[in-house]
This record gives C-alpha cells, structure tokens and sequence, in this order.
C-alpha cells in the first residue's frame, strides 16, 4: 500500500482526489494548503483522515510515501524540492517545471535522494492513447507520415491571471500546448531535426496561439497549435501509410478511431471508464514506488526533458522570457 | 443567354456537364476533345449538340462564347492561350498555370483581348462558404485570430502518374494544397509578412505531405496543410475573438457551423443542393460575361495571383522546380 498525500488544493487537486477511489494499492492519507481552512475543508469534501495547514508540514508528515503537486507551474520546482528534500517521491502538475534548467535541478536532487519523480502526463495513460499506440506497434497504420493536433480554450483576458500573467509564466505554450507537443513525442521517439514557429501575443507579451511545426529525424511531420484566445476543435490525428488514428479530445481522451486504406471498416475503441482518468497515472507512480523504481518506463523524466526543451526553444523563437529567468 | 464548350473530357468536366443543368442563361453548346471518340461520347452522354475532335476546332466554332478547360494543370497554359487568341473567354480550372508567370501571360492576353478569364475556384462560391463570408461581416466571430484548414487524400504512389510525375507538375501542393491557401485567402485580404513550410518528397521530387504556416499582415495566423499521402477530415476553421466557424469538407462544403462565446446555440447552415456545386462558378462567369466583365468580383485574377505567388515561394522553399521551369 502506498500513501499519498496531495499538496495544494484547487480544481485539479480536487479532480485528483475524486479519481483515487480507483487507484489501486493506495490510499490518499493527507492533504497540505497554505490555509488550514482550505486543507480542512478539502480533507473533510474527500474524507482524507489528515490535514496540514503548510506545504512544509505536508512534507513532514512520516505517513506519506508519495506527494502529488497540484500548485500553478511557477510553484512546481520550489514545491517539489521540498517534498524531495523531506525524502518524498513526487508527482508533479504539468509542466515540471518552466524550463528544463528547473527540471534538470528537481532530477538531480530526486536521483540523490533515490526517490521516484514524473510529470504528471496523465493522458499517456489513457486507455484510448494506450491503445492507439497499440495499433502503431501492431503496423495497423504502417509507417506513420505525419502528427496533427491541437489544444485550444477561450480564455477572458486579464493581465494579472494566471493564463496571462507573465510573472505566473503565463501564455498558451506552457499551459495547454505541452498537450500538442506530448501527443506528438508520444507517436515518434526520434530527435527533432526542425521546429518552425508563430505566435500571436497578448499585451503582457506572453503567446495567445502558436503554431508551431516538428520535422523528426525518421521523416514524421507534426502541425501542432495552441491557444486560449480561441476554442478549437482538439482532436489528434496520427496519420500512416496504411491508415490513421483519431483522438477526439485527445488530451481526455475517451475514445479512438482507426481508419485503414484497405477498406475496412472503421474500428472504435470506446473507453467507459467512470473516471476523468488522474486515477491511471496514480496507479503507475503507485506500480513504481512499489517496485522500487525512480522513473516512469511510460513518462520518463528524459520525456518530460524533451517537452520543456522543446517549449524552451518554441519560447526563445517567439522571444517569451519570463521574469523568474531573466534573474537567473 | 451565354453558350458554352467544354475543353477536354475527363471526370471534373464530366462532373461539370452533370451540374450545368443548375446553371442560369446559359447553353452548353459543345465540347472538343483531341480524338473523336472521347469527343462523341461525351456529347452523347451529356446531350451537347456538337462535338469537336480537336482543341483548336472547339476554339473556333463561332457559336460559343465561354470555354470551361478541364485539362491536366500542365496544358492550362497553353489551353488558355488557344482559347483566348480565338476569342473566347475562359474558366480554367485549378491552378490556372503552374506558376505565376503562367497567370501573368494569360491576364495580359485576356486583357490585351479584352476578354473574360477566371479561375475555377468553385469553393467561393458554395453556399456554406458565402454563409460563412456573411457571418464574419456581420461580427459573429469578432476578428479573426486563426484559420485552420487541410486537405490531404491518400493516392498510390507510382512514378508515372500525374500526381507524382514532376513532368506533370505533380504534387500536393498543386492539386490540393491550393484549397487550404484559397480558403485562408478568402478570409483575410491582408498581405502575407511570413510563411514556413515544412515538406515530405516522393522519390521523384514532388511533395507528398506540405505543412505550411502563414501570418497575415492583419494579425491572423493560418495553419495550413495538405497531403497525397493520406486521407485528412479535410475540415476548415475560422476562429475569431468572439466564436468560431466549421466548415465540415470545406472544399466542397454542404454545412457551416456557427458556434459563437456567449453560450448561444451553434447555428448550423445546410445546403441542400442536388448538384456538386459547379454550376455557382458557371453562374459566376455567365453573369460577368453578360455584364461586360472580364473579371469575377469573387475570384478575380489579383486574387490567382496570391494563390500563385504563395504556392511559388513555398515551392522554392522546398526546393521543388518543374522541369518546364528548368528550362524556362
């Protein structure tokens, strides 16, 4: 049995606890906020027997295996070297950091201290992603050609937001694009040859909607966007030499379609889970620790590596520093 | 009443002769082929009353007044000349030439001539894009951020073929990849400041997969994309500050999809048409040529050109040149 504890207490925290009922040899034993009347309420809405009113306590707590971070990305290096320093092993919210020196420095300190760390890449787990992966590995598509998808919301702009905010590292890349980029990492493991990019800015400099285009070194093409001036329809498409895949909503996904040229018809793999889906990574950072591992085999921290050296370079060309890194 | 030929009989003039009974003050009075077989067949199939066994005899029978060219992309050069210099006006099917030193020849002869020429750009003029066109300048959508379009089929490959034969000004980018660009142009008029481009050859040189971006000098970005390599959900997009519009198959669009931020219903408008929607571009070209035009307001030759120049530039980025070029 392994013990969780989950360290801040906004809307995806709260998503997480509802899907660990169906995690598999774990229990959710604490939750840590800055207030004690948000840990409270949070522990009393999810019936978790252990609250704590600081992040620090949180990590001191001897009951907890496993902290999973839920806070808004600007926080994830300095929550997750707490918890590491206090010798938990960490799940951690999207994206692990701003850049990959942040995350070259939470390695680091994790590999020291042999404790297990992964990005929380939730939909590499999905049953849809699982299972069209499946597909490629079984030649159902033949060689694939090229990577389409997307992952765009309307957001209402407001300078100080977090989307907007570039002391928040806000913009569309880091928040919703990572989506994109995973997508495509996941369907090619070959080095990027080429990444072609444009943005379009809010007032706070930081990018509303991107465009960007991969080349990787076996020959796949990726058209990937991003937005949140914009809803988009966020669908991936993996397309072949002999057929392709569809994602509706890939990033949740629920379902997948294969479509093969040889004029069969349509497979549909639906997944009925009752679930948003938080409940598969959990299980796997639980597999982990449990085998005594520091890496995901399925989000590896070289994964999670080339996410952020790949936003870092899309950043560097669309001219998007930060504040944070501009003292660094 | 304006009288109609068709020049060459393959399946989009087939298509075209189906369709022509939807078309208003117009007769389609003959068709010329280069053998007489192709020629006859084709006027008994589609009730024309004469048939023509050469190009040249077509140009030259005095009863016709529009000839609508539906000849492979490498003869629309010298196909249009023909007619123009025997004084017909012209409707020459996509692209009008395969460079925009071609366009420029043909727009200073009909010009020289004074004579009608249009490109067959047939999607302008579909009800779903007209629609669309109408709830942009009401402000349905706000300003346009993004356009999202592809159009990808998959094709076998083989050398010879005038997909894939360089000799044929073979390609995506010629044969499809023009539609995602015509539609982008339809909806910003502002000049291009940038396009990337990245591209999968076949081993005869031409492109099989074009990925391809472009910022507008109006602020809106496309993404755009096209393939022979495989089958896309050709869909297009107009996303704007306010809503955006599907357009499910927007090359040959029967539906337009309103879908608008504050919470409204989308608004869904149906085609119900029982032609393919040639006839809206013949409709076109017999109200111009009745008005004294040499010109469509629609898809004028300015607008030809922007196609071509785009597809020009990106062509010289991928380094594709046709052998006609090379000696040019």
């Amino acid at each position: 049995m392994v013990k969780w504890g989950i360290l801040g207490t906004g809307k995806i925290a709260r998503q997480f606890a509802e899907d660990f009922r169906f995690v598999k040899d774990a229990e959710l034993v604490a939750v840590g906020s800055r207030t004690e009347v948000s840990a409270r309420q949070f522990a009393e809405t999810h019936q978790i027997k252990t609250y704590h009113s600081s992040y620090e306590q949180l990590t001191l707590n001897p009951d907890i295996d496993v902290i999973y971070i839920s806070t808004p990305h600007t926080l994830h290096r300095e929550n997750t070297l707490l918890c590491l320093e206090n010798n938990k092993s960490v799940l951690c919210e999207k994206p692990i950091g701003i850049n990959v020196h942040e995350l070259d420095e939470l390695t680091q300190l994790a590999r020291e201290k042999q404790l297990f760390l992964m990005e929380a890449m939730w939909t590499y787990f999905l049953p849809p992603l699982q299972r069209a992966k499946a597909w490629v590995a079984e030649g159902a598509i033949g060689e694939i050609n090229m990577i389409k998808a997307n992952f765009g919301f309307k957001a209402n702009y407001d300078p100080q937001s977090r989307l907007f905010n570039p002391d928040l590292a806000g913009g569309a890349l880091l928040d919703v694009g990572i989506y994109p980029i995973a997508l495509s990492l996941l369907f090619s493991n070959a080095p990027i040859e080429d990444v072609q990019v444009m943005s379009s800015k809010a007032p706070t400099n930081v990018d509303i909607t991107d465009i960007y285009q991969l080349r990787f070194s076996d020959g796949i093409l990726a058209d990937l966007s991003c937005s949140v001036g914009h809803s988009m329809l966020n669908d991936g498409f993996i397309y072949g030499t002999k057929g392709h895949i569809h994602i509706p909503n890939f990033w949740k996904a629920r379902k997948a379609i294969l479509t093969q040229y040889d004029g069969s018809e349509p497979v549909i793999f639906e997944d009925s889970r009752e679930s948003i889906g938080y409940n598969f990574e959990a299980d796997e950072v639980t597999r982990s620790v449990l085998a005594g591992k520091m890496e995901s085999e399925v989000v590896p921290l070289s994964k999670s590596r080339e996410f952020l050296s790949l936003m870092d370079k899309i950043r560097n060309d669309i001219g998007l520093v930060y504040p944070s890194e501009k003292s660094a």
